[in-house]
């Protein structure tokens, strides 16, 4: 069973925006369990694009058009494979009728155009759009399966979650679970290559890494016949992979890592804060991408300058002279500072070279991150490779973990 | 003049990576004037890659290979060009040299697979690879051009830019000279409409739309026969655009906006700081990724709750309950609160509701900038449209655009 992805529009071609829908519905289609040989990409040209699904149904199975669904004159996607399956266009009530509401809404004309949003192949199974206004479609015809999308990440994402996974899956003869597990702190080659004998006895459940920001995924599926049964069938390559790199796991879903630590402070009824040099904010700026940071983020401190740590957050002027800002006493004195001044249970302190040069004799990417919760504070060095950002990047994620770990004891 | 690019390895095919590479090279190729109608992507199968390069001969003139130069097994591209072309593989002395001498400071031992990667098609002009260890190739056969390119995003985008671009630059006849202007606060259709006759009537220069992060970016491309005459002819359309749109209009190149503010405050030896509430650091954050922002930020707060913003730049508790935090006086006196803490030239206040839920009977994505300049202090309100992090990212980007813009008074 092998599906072709076949990306409209001639944006693509040159190179105005990323191809990225076709890597979701890749990775969630390769879930599904259903593989894939070829990618496309055609422009909005319905004679290529015929082309292009006639070269399709010689060498795939389901066939997927993504793009080209819109309002105006180059979107011809649907079009075209109506042509090319010999159907007629029909109208889906749904869609119609919020075509027609957004249009009152607008006190706008709705142009032939703008109608052919809501229509579809003839005898197609309508894929609701709960982002937009095109209606998506699937089609059994000799032989073959297709299926129209919306281009706008959006709008494709929604449909493909909630209209095609469903119905793929349903025709499926098993049940799949899965569970995807997050690590920091290793390299995808590196971690690949401790879980090697799990990756290459893998049949079911499989195991598929992904590369993250600074973070490697493991995705585990098993298929049974019911969902009891293929949870259960997880569990024990869980285990195996805990077991060789137990230490970089810091939790699974589709949770941030900062998600992790904002609902973890909001578990444990703790308070955070920072004094941060290098990464300038980042770090409690990743706290408060997460909707409810104000029940554990007061707030803090952006200390870059030496004169600023020790005004904003009382690091004394002579451990600066004797140890020098990229230090264990500096990054502590400065995670104390915070957390004193603000009164919060936890106090992190993140200074160190972001580079391009060095610093006080130390080469770019050497940072130390204080670490102060209760009474008791620790420090700890490290090493990041890459430039400035990926370096205050990674600053800001082991700062994260550690919240995490010291949350977790 | 057309090129087809073709994506190999599996890992694409299973969404386990977003073909990244070949949006920037459509980008560059389209820069040159080398369009493009058809995009590939297929797994690390001899066979199926030697089918799709005999379908791109059909029907395009340059044939790009991108990925699969490597080491491993899986790694076949240059072989399966090399048999389809029925040319031997020989060495490339350079990539050899810089082979053994890794080899030598790994203290490891070269194998054949290790070999192959300074290999190339016999003939064919070596690439060379400033990143990373496998050359790249540019031949000519039977009235088409091949292209080998390197997967690797960092070896890719190096081989390109320093390699590929000259060579095919330097096979045609003219020269190309090409401006990228950034806009931010207008949207993409938006924009486009206001600049509807110019994109309309384009012929030489051309103008193309890309879109960034809340950004627009519009690339300007003249073809003339020297670079004087091509500069020249960009002018012209530049001026139109900005009679248009000028109001939007942040700088060109290749910097981002933060590298334009700090650059600006450099150049005005001015020094700036900010307070900061649902941006909980990102503002200063995005000063920080700029190299040099140690000149011009000594530091700065977030003050994410209104006890915080009272403690910390000494918010009047009687403007809270009087206007509320999302206000313009809460704006100014956090904005001025932070200027007289730091001593700085300039203070910047963000405060307002990034949502998901309003705040103070405001929706989510209503948001006030204060903006201390010396002894003068303003607030401006904006309404963000999105999700939580588009509001903080918006709310961001504003307000490094009000600096700017204060700056070049």
């Amino acid at each position: 069973m092998n599906a072709e992805l076949i990306a409209v529009g001639t944006e693509m071609l040159l190179g105005q925006i990323v191809n990225t829908n076709a890597a979701y519905l890749a990775r969630t289609l390769a879930h599904l369990g259903i593989g894939s040989r070829y990618q496309q990409v055609v422009g909005d040209n319905q004679k290529r694009l015929d082309g292009a699904i006639t070269v399709a149904e010689k060498r795939s199975d389901i066939i997927v058009l993504m793009g080209g669904l819109g309002p105006t004159p180059d979107d011809l996607t649907k079009q075209t494979l109506a042509a090319h399956l010999g159907r007629e266009l029909v109208t889906d009530a749904n869609h119609h009728d919020k075509l027609v509401a957004m249009a009152k809404r607008k006190q706008q004309a709705l142009t032939p155009n703008n109608l052919v949003q809501a229509m579809l192949p003839s005898g197609a199974t309508p894929l609701t759009n709960h982002n937009g206004l095109a209606v998506g479609a699937f089609m059994e015809d000799g032989g073959h399966r297709y299926v129209l999308l919306p281009g706008p990440p959006r709008e494709f994402k929604m449909m493909v979650d909630k209209e095609l996974v469903p119905l793929l899956a349903g025709q499926q003869q098993q049940v799949l679970a899965s569970e995807t597990m997050h690590f920091f702190g290793l390299g995808e080659s590196a971690l690949v290559t401790e879980i090697g004998d799990i990756i290459a006895e893998q049949g079911n459940p499989t195991v598929a890494p992904y590369i993250g920001d600074y973070e490697v995924e493991l995705r585990l599926t098993a298929r049974a016949d019911n969902d009891e049964d293929a949870q259960a069938m997880i569990a024990p390559m869980r285990t195996g992979i805990l077991q060789r790199i137990g230490q970089y796991y810091y939790g699974s879903g589709d949770k941030t890592l900062a998600a992790h630590v904002v609902h973890a402070l909001e578990d444990a009824g703790a308070t955070i804060t920072a004094a941060e040099s290098l990464t300038a904010g980042a770090f409690q700026s990743a706290l408060g991408s997460v909707a409810g940071a104000s029940n554990v983020l007061n707030g803090g401190f952006v200390t870059y300058a030496p004169s600023a740590k020790e005004q904003l957050v009382g690091v004394d002027a002579d451990v600066i002279a004797s140890d020098g800002v990229v230090s264990a006493a500096t990054a502590q004195a400065m995670a104390t500072g915070a957390q004193r001044t603000l009164g919060a249970d936890i106090g992190v302190g993140l200074t160190g070279v972001a580079g391009p040069d060095g610093l006080e004799g130390h080469p770019a990417g050497t940072v130390w991150i204080g670490l102060a919760v209760g009474d008791h504070v620790t420090a700890t060095e490290f090493h990041f490779q890459g430039s400035r950002n990926d370096v205050r990047g990674r600053a800001v994620k082991s700062a994260l973990l550690m919240v995490l770990q010291a949350l977790k004891k």
